[in-house]
């Protein structure tokens, strides 16, 4: 009964497989191993983006913030949610990476909005040489609150971001939660959308470590290579995050993993409304934040199941109090588990 | 005949043993792992050092960028050799992490002298408010050549860092092949020998990507960890990293694997002694510095043979002029390949 | 009639006098002149801190941010309001010179309020080393919006500071005209109110430009030496630095100067106000944001006047609309362009 | 009798004299005022560059840290002399500035070479990612070892930069020395000699603090206004510095200190030729380097003599030794002091 991220759980048996199968011999170092050529010639072609610039990493924070260095200049400020990863999550990753660029906060949910992110727009740089520059737009999907964007929404929000001539970023750790339940395309959810660079990940899904970092434009290939190897994210042994990326694609894996994922939270949030659970946000990939009484938290805990409360703790007289908490599903929980979860509830 | 560098060998059978057995359910991420409390609790016997801090990053790089900037300050010079991976190998990341610290190049050789040390110290800091300050001094053990510290050798340098109040980091990429090397005890060739934090190496001797960062005063841990995080070191994942680890320390394999690559390259020199090749350094540990003439190198070459010419390249009229060589020994490196080598020379 | 801002005037002829006074001869060099003697132990004395560290920077965010950067460390974020001289008119220089910290805005308005400020800091760091860490606040004293915290609401938010274990700084580019609004002393303003470190403004209040930052607690002084060389804002011939802020001591000129900015502002006020304009904030010192008709801005600009419309412009076809402007007085602005500029209201 | 530096002496007097006619009323702030209009013109007419970018700021330090930091990049290294003002003098400014560049050492002497900057050149970046690439080439004219520049050893020079592909920043802390003893063009030395970027001295000859920042190819005016500025470096009451460069401009003011202080060094010079000193360079601007007896330093400092020994020290029993002292000549010096000096020698 483990819920308390997707960061926790196993790799997936054909990452290991493909693992192993990889550590015979020598092998060219540093992202020269034939695996990378396979990795990124997949990439572009799933991505429909022969000239992409493709690389790998081992973490989040590293692709989050490796790729809006190369998008933005010290002196700018990227435009984010209050709750991104990038703001709340990386211990001032992106602004050491950036050399000191600020992150200014759009709006006041889980997504943005177009018009929450004109406003901020137009709230800076109206002071010249004065106050921090516009930079990039960095948008988290999945959203840290389980949710989505649209298509229609992811384009009306970089159209905002083209209108002032801004990059974006997308923060993809859960880009393929974020993709079987939008069921489109991945071109249709980055370039096609007006993506830049996206951080797509792999360790929530069934990698044991592993990112990459995609730029449609190749401008920026060997300022990012440049930028890898400085803050120490460039691997010798570099075939092992190939081939973990790798077996990833191979066969739609990353594909199955997701959708079973998110099959898992749907069936988690069908037994928390049965249980008269009350939601803060529609959960529409792999993560539910549902308020239950503090009794309910207190015996779910005794009984083993772990999970955060989120802005809340079990201090308190009140039982019947209702305390969010954050449920996530990762590809490799069991119905068996849910199932035991929904029964202890 | 792969001898281009010990970067690119496959993962010890232990290794990936280890981290398959690890790779079972659910796991506490960002190094609460149970198998992490086992590698510290190993590290801390190995290197009598029971308060140490203990903290596995991926790279190399990693290590040594971590482990200087929370011994320095921006303003401080480190002091190091010139041939030290962190002056030629690592694209400035020590002066990214330190938040733009100087490296002053100590003498001109593999190793410092402490008369080196001396006069690069005395060097600096002459100018009060005005010049670089004075910071950590920073050896690699077994260095870029090949080379290794004898412990007198050690205690000498870092007599004179002490004398001057400097931190001393110990840049332990090769620390198995070294410590096997001299015989002596870890803590021997650490803080016993004035060595305030070591980049204790798993990645080039058998790891897939792992390496240790100890500072035997645990009064670094907490802001280690915050530079570890903000530099996106820190792995979600990370019982993977600690399963490396483990696997290493376990049953002294790290020993055995650094003995066999020493072996093998003291079989490669006689080889090449045999055949006249010349050295610039006694090779001491893993990795050998010889010249050969370049109609050698050709047919070497063409052979199938993997090294780096140094500082030389195949152009040129002169077959018989000698140009220099890097060979460097990996652990898995077989004989019969050694032998096919040499006998082809 | 000026009053775009209170950074465009003439240097006081005290500061003029005393500046071409010290250029005789030469002079000890980077604040080792007598001057400077002088000027610290005035400080010390005015502040009533013996052992206070004082230096001399050239601009206001120079103070701001070697100060900041001083009390922070790059992974820590610092509390300001959203209309913070730091946030919105430095262009990142706080980010640049603490390694990059982040900057919280804390509340919606001029200033911030202990509920604010400890919601603010209870929102951050609850994530351990995941999020960024709490550092420094930092109150500006006159703010950006012409009020004055007062005695108790200064009391106040420090007494957050202090509980959470956190350093406070003022930013006094305007220390003067809040000090002679609130008839205290420097020390009750500051050190006996829970401020750790003060940026202690001359440029705006008749010197050249010069200001002072003062640590209370001594051992930041070689720390903060090092930053400001290394940020390039140490003079050689400092004297002149040293020159601007004894004559701006002397006497109680900057007392002198702040009143009669402060008085000029109250009569403008008091103009305004007769003449039906709305006031954003209450005028405290020698600013205020006022809103008038279109058609008045207008008239104001086509005679000469000189201020800026505050998130406003001139297009629009509603005459009668009202716009906020801000309007900043200077110590020198005349009583008769302040008539002036009534007369044509 | 002060010959410890040329930045310590008083300000010119026509140079104070405009500072004081400029304290007129209010001024637009931030470059933005008249005088600056006028030295930008002066300047681009001086330099044969009308599309030059031309920036003021108020130390050395600054201009040389804010002109590097923007013609380079992080993971980068600057080539300069060992005895450069950026690399002994500036406290890692230009590490800083820069975002953690890297300095390489260039030969031995005051001056570089072609042969040994080429060599420098070629000894980095021949690891691709791994090492630091190549960045700008600074050249110090005059050098901080009273040495000049020829033009053909600065076109010998700047040739390898640009056969490298390389931008050449020059330190012209002393450019007005420079000049006057080559009897050339600004442009001459400049631009047409393959410098892109130039430091502009006025501090130390004659102004209070002040500094041109040129780069001849404007496409960097605006990266350099957002950096002078998020380096604290922009003045909001700016005319002052443009009036001590208006100054320093007007009717040859810079070239005529100059000269002076070139013809006082050499009176100087003469002087302690005639006393049996030895030099350790030739001095063809304002500075020298002589070795005198210890006995004769310690009876010039005895009647006051104002230098610095030079890795030197009184401490010593043997009074005839030869210990070297740098003396260098303000355009303020008396004759009259020089020769009470010389007397005394």
């Amino acid at each position: 009964m483990f819920f308390a991220s997707d960061n926790s759980g196993p790799v997936h048996g054909q990452v290991l497989d493909l693992l192993t199968q990889a550590n015979q011999g020598f092998a060219m170092a540093y992202g020269a191993d034939d695996l990378m050529d396979e990795v990124r010639a997949r990439l572009r072609d799933l991505f429909e983006a022969p000239e992409a610039a493709v690389y790998l990493v081992a973490t989040g924070t590293a692709a989050n913030s490796l790729a809006l260095a190369t998008l933005s200049q010290p002196w700018q400020t990227v435009f984010c949610t209050r709750v991104a990863h990038i703001h709340e999550d990386e211990c001032n990753a992106p602004e050491f990476y950036s050399g000191g660029a600020k992150l200014t906060l759009v709006g006041d949910g889980d997504r943005m909005t177009p018009a929450d992110l004109r406003s901020a727009i137009e709230a800076e740089e109206t002071r010249g040489v004065h106050g921090p520059q516009r930079g990039p737009v960095s948008i988290t999907q999945v959203t840290e609150r389980g949710t989505i964007y649209s298509l229609d929404q992811l384009n009306a929000v970089t159209k905002i971001a083209q209108d002032h001539g801004l990059p974006v970023h997308m923060d993809g750790a859960r880009f393929a939660n974020a993709l079987v339940a939008l069921g489109c395309s991945p071109a249709e959810m980055t370039w096609k959308a007006g993506v830049d660079a996206v951080s797509f990940g792999g360790t929530k899904n069934g990698c044991m470590g592993v990112e990459a970092v995609i730029f449609f434009d190749p401008k920026h290939a060997w300022e990012f290579e440049l930028r890898r190897k400085r803050g120490a994210h460039l691997f010798s042994k570099h075939r092992f995050l190939s081939a973990q990326m790798a077996a990833y694609l191979k066969d739609d894996l990353w594909l199955t993993c997701a959708q079973a994922a998110n099959a898992k939270c749907a069936r988690l949030v069908d037994g928390l409304r049965t249980a008269g659970a009350e939601f803060l946000h529609e959960s529409q990939a792999n993560m539910v934040f549902a308020a239950l009484p503090r009794s309910t938290h207190e015996r779910l805990f005794a009984a083993g199941a772990q999970y955060h409360l989120w802005g809340a703790n079990l201090e308190g007289d009140n039982s019947e109090e209702m305390l969010t908490a954050r449920f996530v599903c990762d590809w490799s929980i069991s119905e068996t588990d849910i199932d035991r979860f929904l029964r202890l509830l």
